[in-house]
C-alpha cells in the first residue's frame, strides 16, 4: 500500500487569531505596552480541526494525497520583523500550532519546523527551537531562510561557515532543510512570483560555487518550487560548473540537493523530470498557497501537482512511486521511522 | 534568402586596453590624479577587427549565424561604480566601440546601446547618450538595467514612473529595450548564474503586477536568458495574474514582452517553445558569454542555441524563420529598415 506524501505544505489557513496576535506583536515592537503575551493567543482544538478539515485535508482527500509535511506559513515567518526575541516567540507559537495539527491528524500531517532567524543574528541561536521541535514535536525537517532580511540579501551565502551551526545540528539529527525564504519587503520582488523563485535559483548557484558537501557529506537540502529556474537552465548550470572546474553536478551537488514538484503546469513538470534524476525529485504542491485558482486551460487546480505526475508519460510506475513516497522517506529518515512505527 | 539574427550579443572580447582604461577610471574615483582621459584609450581598427574576427565572427560563421545585435559587455556596465559622470564616460566609450565594430563589419554587427545609468540618478540623464547612439551610431535598441546598484535592488520596479523618461524616448524612436542587469556586487548572487536569471524573473513579475503597457501600448521589452524562470513556471505566472484579477497574460503583457533563446540545452528550448507563443520568441545566444564550454552530453557548445532551434520537432519551418529573423525584424523596426535599405 503506497503513500502519496506532499513534502511541502504550510499552515496558510490558521485561525485569524494567529494573525491578530502577530499584528499585536508587531505593534508591540514600537510600543512595548502593546506587546501581547503568548497566553493571549487562544485557539481551540476545534478551531484548528476546522481550519484543516475544510481546507488542506479536504483538498488532500479530493486529490488523493495521504500526508503533508506541514510547516508554518512561509510568508508569515517574516524574519525581518523585530529582533531575535520577537522571532523566537513567533516561531515557538507557529511551530506549536503545526505540532497540534499533527496530533489532531496524525495520519495526515507531520510537522516541519520554522526557525527563529533574525537578520544579523548568529544562526546558532536557532538551535534550541530546532531541538525542541525535533525532540518534542516530532518535526522531521526544518525550513531554512537564506535571506532573513526579506529581500535585501545581506546574510552570507549558504556555503559560508556562518550557517554551520545549523548544518551540524541537521547532521546530528539527520534532518533535511527546505531552503525557503519568507515575505519580501523589497518592492522589486513580488513574494511568491519573484522572491521565492529567485531564492531557489540563488541557493542552487551558491551550492555550485562552494564545496559545502565536502564538509557535510550527509547534509540534505530541498530546493522548493521545482528548483526555481534551475531545471529550465540545466545546461547553463552544468556549463557554469564546468567553467569553474567543479566536478559534474551529479557528484558535486546532486547527492545532497532535491527539488520539489511545485511547478504548476504539465510542461514544467515534464521538463523537471526530463533533466533532473528521479532520485532527486520529491512530490509537493505547497497547497494551499500562492496559486489557489483553477487553470482555465485544464479545469483543474494549478497546484494539483499530483495530476501532472500521474499524467507524465516519461516516468515509470516505479519512478512515480519514488517521487510520491520513496524519495521523501529516504530524504527524511525521521519520517520514515515514524511511518514504519505505524506499520506503513 | 533568410537571415539568422542573434538579438543578444555583447562585446566580451574587446582588446585589453579597454579593461585597463576602466581599471584606471575606477582608481580615479578615489584618486582624481589617476583619472584617465578618454583620449588615453587607443584601440586601432585592426585591433577591433582581430578581436571580432577571431572570436564572435568566427563562431557565427561556424554556426551559421549571419548577424548579431551587439552591445557593450553586460557584466562590465557595472552601473554601481562611481557617479553619473563615471557611468556616462564609460558608456560613451563602450557604445562607440560597438559602433566601430558595426562599421567594420556592417553585414554582421548592428549596435545596441548601453545606458549611463547610475544608482539613485534620474534615468532621464540617460537620454542624450541614447539619442546619440540611435541617431549617430544606428543603434536599433537599448539595454536597460533594472538594478543599477548591482544586486541591492533599490531602484523602483520597472512599472514605476521613475523609468518613464526612458520609455517615452523608446516609443519616440520605436526601439525596444532588453532588460539586462550587470555584474552583481552582492555575494549572495553569482552574476551569470543567479543575478541575471533572477532579474529576468523579477522583471516579468513586475510587469504582471503593474499595468505599464496601458500607458505605453507600443513599448517592447526583451527578457533575456529565455525569460529567466518564467516559462518553466508559466502555470504559476498565469495563476498569479488570475489571483490578481489581471487580464490573461496574452493581452496583459505578451503583446509587449519577448523572450530570447539563451537557454543552453535542448529540453529548456523545447519547453520555451511549448509554452511561449512563437511570436514572442527571438533567437539569441549571448555568445561569447557566460557559458563558453562544450557540453559533454552533446559534443557541441552549450551556447550554440541555433542547434536547439534547428533540432526542435515542434516548430515548423515558418516558426523557425520567425524566431531566427521575422520576430526580431518586427520587434526592432530600425533593424528592419536598415536591412531593407541593404536589400535584405
Amino acid at each position: 500500500m503506497s503513500l502519496i506524501i506532499d513534502c511541502h505544505g504550510h499552515y496558510t489557513t490558521a485561525p485569524k487569531q494567529l494573525e491578530d496576535w502577530r499584528n499585536q506583536q508587531v505593534a508591540g515592537i514600537k510600543d512595548p505596552a502593546k506587546m501581547p503575551k503568548v497566553a493571549d493567543l487562544k485557539i481551540s482544538d476545534d478551531e484548528l480541526r476546522e481550519s484543516i478539515a475544510n481546507n488542506q485535508l479536504r483538498l488532500m482527500k479530493e486529490r488523493g494525497n495521504d500526508m503533508t509535511l506541514f510547516s508554518p506559513r512561509a510568508s508569515f515567518m517574516a524574519h525581518h520583523i523585530g529582533d531575535f526575541n520577537v522571532s523566537s516567540t513567533w516561531a515557538a507559537i507557529c511551530n506549536e500550532l503545526c505540532y497540534r495539527v499533527s496530533k489532531l491528524f496524525p495520519d495526515n500531517f507531520v510537522p516541519v519546523a520554522m526557525l527563529p532567524q533574525s537578520p544579523g543574528v548568529d544562526p546558532k541561536t536557532c538551535i534550541p527551537e530546532m531541538e525542541k521541535c525535533i525532540e518534542e514535536y516530532g518535526a522531521v525537517g526544518i525550513n531554512l531562510n537564506p535571506d532573513p532580511s526579506g529581500g535585501h540579501w545581506n546574510s552570507p551565502p549558504l556555503t559560508d561557515r556562518h550557517w554551520y551551526p545549523i548544518y551540524e545540528k541537521m547532521v546530528e539529527y539527520d534532518v533535511p532543510a527546505m531552503i525557503h525564504v519568507s515575505t519580501s519587503c523589497n518592492a522589486c520582488f513580488h513574494t511568491t512570483g519573484a522572491h521565492y523563485i529567485n531564492a531557489d535559483t540563488t541557493a542552487f548557484m551558491q551550492l555550485i560555487q562552494g564545496d559545502l558537501f565536502k564538509d557535510f557529506p550527509q547534509l540534505r537540502f530541498i530546493i522548493p518550487h521545482g528548483g526555481g529556474a534551475v531545471p529550465y537552465h540545466w545546461g547553463r548550470y552544468r556549463g557554469l560548473a564546468q567553467e569553474m572546474k567543479k566536478p559534474l553536478l551529479d557528484t558535486h551537488v546532486m547527492n545532497n540537493v532535491y527539488f520539489d514538484t511545485c511547478v504548476y503546469h504539465q510542461p514544467g513538470i515534464d521538463l523537471l523530470n526530463k533533466v533532473i534524476p528521479v532520485k532527486n525529485v520529491l512530490f509537493a504542491s505547497e497547497m494551499i498557497g500562492a496559486v489557489r485558482g483553477i487553470d482555465p486551460q485544464t479545469g483543474n487546480y494549478y497546484d494539483d501537482t499530483k495530476r501532472y505526475i500521474d499524467a507524465s508519460t516519461q516516468l515509470s510506475a516505479e519512478d512515480k512511486q519514488a517521487i510520491f513516497e520513496g524519495n521523501t522517506r529516504r530524504v527524511y529518515p525521521r519520517l520514515d521511522a515514524r511511518l514504519k512505527s505505524q506499520g506503513k
